[in-house]
């Protein structure tokens, strides 16, 4: 890296990932699930040091902690920083909370230097970023976009406790869902992770996210006949692992097809196989997988669910097996960046003499939701090893803080070049 | 079937099929679990239909209930008949009690017609031949011929009793297994229902066994990495599943070689495969199979593994993960049916007019341990639709009478041919 002289405190920044770090579940660590009393607890930290940093704090219908820093001129809206403070069960200390703190430091920066903005500036915590107790994620940036309906807020956890109940006893309420949708914000900004190791591989300080992938999820079932393993001569059987094990195959091969043709960022995934009855002497009679593919370019997605489907036919046809089941679960479509916003992070990192690459990001996050109703991009600070999700999640203090001084410088170009008024 | 006038009644014989049907737990029709209270309550059944037909009853240190009707020339020692009670859960009616009823009702045969043999003939009810609580089955007739050795006494069920202590309260004593060895068996002879479709598809009363399998059990364990499903770009990924999945085919592939080479039985099955850590967005870092291989020819079982070390390994490699494990669980020989024993049911289907073949069985009996101390064969009589180990297992009443007439007729065959004395 470069930059050692940035524009604020790295230290500081460090020192407030550690401590929502110290605010886990102790036999878990690190973990802070929504909706928990430690994930309040976090909150309760971050409502302090939102407050100490000058910033006007409070929580929105749809459960967002958000700190308001008040520009020259209100009325051209908002730039909005943020990430989440929640975390999946034993996870890191970066994800989510990095961009957080870098948000809070951004503000601090600029208020110690007397900096004051045209926009007003706001950090936002968005409420139960990660897959929920209800089956949901991005909970607060959904509700902030105007994409939480209320057929979500009767989702329940395992406990039956409905997501709307959940919401006001964070501070969020159900009832005026409605007041949680923005149209005041002009741009987002968030910073995050990689989760991968492009930028670590590669050596690049910072990331540039180009576009943010959709997500599409399948569900496939064979189902043939659990014979006896010992009495079933092969001509005669109906194993539906043979089927589901050939479709992991093509999903393999597949997915690397279209990777490998460099129209856009592709990955495919069979993470849930299960077998019944499971047992050593029976054939398997159902399997059930669970394919998840993601992309920048829906065209891909397509494709490969066309080669999917008639592949799978296939090898059912081949075990003597019936595909019972082919269905999406869930298709969410790939969101790209701001350009303005690429650009402002692009210029900043050259600024401060940072290195920089274009990248896709394969994780969802808060800012596509954002994108819907604004200006959105986000900058990614190096994984180590790419790992994520996990205790050994790491970044460096200067890799989290170079990020930030990118957001900050940003933040301030993006303050000058938008001065279009928004419709009030 | 050729043969309407057999030398039994079929009748009274499927009195008894259906009798110990009833003594099930009524929620999963039909289970009778070794060393549970039913299982108890269907011994007191046949103990009292063994009495009832002249029988004296004792119950042997391994927990055998043998039913004993002495012979003229007893030093020639026994020709015993058996099979065993037990089920598996949510089994069916047959599979076991179809050979202790033709057991039965052929010694009634015997007596009623004033039949005396020569040699002294014993019904037998061996203990838990089913996989049991304990992870062993055929503990009975391990148990006869010294296979049951003491370590395995000490195997604990999943409430934390011993093996040793359950013997004791089905009537065995774990202290004198010795006793429980036989030196005096001449010949064992076992009816079983098919388990599978040959007879029914080509039409045929009964099978004369060939053999019976030797089944290899092969764990394989990979290991990779469980990376994020949506950073992990497809080249840098160490998927679990994509070797698993193809070794899965592998041994499908394998096993239909072998099979169709006509050189013995040969049948391979992947029944268990676990992914970790299962979730839809996380590349599969673990994966767990159990192969399970079957085979009348030892030869087969040796290429095959030769074949699946050489393959998984090489799978392992192309998806860049470790193949941690591959571990012989158990290695049972596959046993061959002895030829006198054959031939005198053979001969005892043409003199009844019944339609017979030769077979191998795929599943393995008690009749493959008791080879061990004596000449040992098996009838087998037609499966409806090949289904065991299920309520929907059927065979029809004069199916199985008709096997019972050939064990009928080749004990008294027996009886005349097996003169020399047997060492004291």
């Amino acid at each position: 890296m470069a930059a050692t002289n940035l524009p604020l405190d790295a230290n500081r920044l460090w020192a407030d990932v550690m401590a929502l770090a110290e605010i886990t579940d102790p036999q878990h660590p690190y973990t802070r699930r929504s909706f928990t009393p430690l994930f309040r607890n976090g909150r309760a930290f971050l409502a302090k040091r939102f407050a100490d940093a000058g910033l006007a704090v409070r929580i929105d219908a749809a459960g967002n902690l958000i700190g308001q820093l008040d520009g020259a001129d209100p009325a051209l809206g908002v730039i909005a920083i943020g990430s989440h403070s929640d975390t999946v069960p034993s996870g890191g200390r970066f994800d989510g909370v990095a961009g957080l703190a870098a948000g809070l430091e951004a503000v601090r920066a600029l208020t110690e230097k007397g900096d004051r903005l045209n926009h007003t500036i706001e950090v936002v915590d968005f409420l139960a970023e990660e897959p929920s107790e209800y089956g949901l994620s991005c909970i607060g940036s959904r509700g902030m976009v105007g994409a939480l309906d209320t057929t979500m807020l009767d989702l329940t956890d395992p406990g039956g406790k409905t997501l709307g109940d959940a919401l006001r006893q964070v501070g969020g309420d159900p009832d005026r869902l409605a007041e949680a949708k923005r149209s005041d914000v002009s741009a987002f900004l968030e910073l995050h992770i990689e989760q991968g190791m492009v930028l670590e591989s590669q050596s690049f300080d910072v990331g540039i996210v180009t576009s943010i992938v959709g997500i599409r999820r399948i569900e496939i079932v064979f189902e043939g006949a659990a014979d006896h393993a010992g009495t079933t001569p092969m001509p005669l059987r109906q194993d539906a692992l043979v089927a589901a094990a050939n479709t992991v195959a093509s999903v393999r091969r597949i997915a690397e097809q279209l990777s490998d043709e460099g129209k856009g960022y592709f990955v495919a995934t069979v993470g849930i196989l299960t077998v019944e009855p499971g047992a050593a002497n029976v054939v398997p009679g159902r399997c059930r997988l669970v394919i998840d593919a993601r992309t920048t370019d829906s065209a891909l997605t397509a494709r490969f669910v066309d080669a999917v489907e008639c592949e799978s036919a296939a090898h059912a046809t081949l075990a003597h097996v019936k595909r019972t089941r082919l269905t999406t679960l869930s298709d969410g479509h790939p969101v790209n960046c701001d350009p303005s916003v690429r650009s402002a992070l692009r210029q900043a990192a050259h600024a401060l003499g940072l290195s920089e690459t274009d990248l896709a990001s394969g994780a969802g996050h808060d800012a596509a939701f954002m994108g819907r109703i604004c200006k959105s991009g986000m900058v990614f600070v190096p994984s180590r090893g790419g790992k994520s999700h996990a205790p050994e999640e790491w970044s460096d203090r200067e890799q989290i803080a170079a990020g930030a001084a990118v957001v900050l410088q940003a933040v301030k170009a993006l303050d000058r070049s938008l001065q279009s008024r928004v419709k009030g």
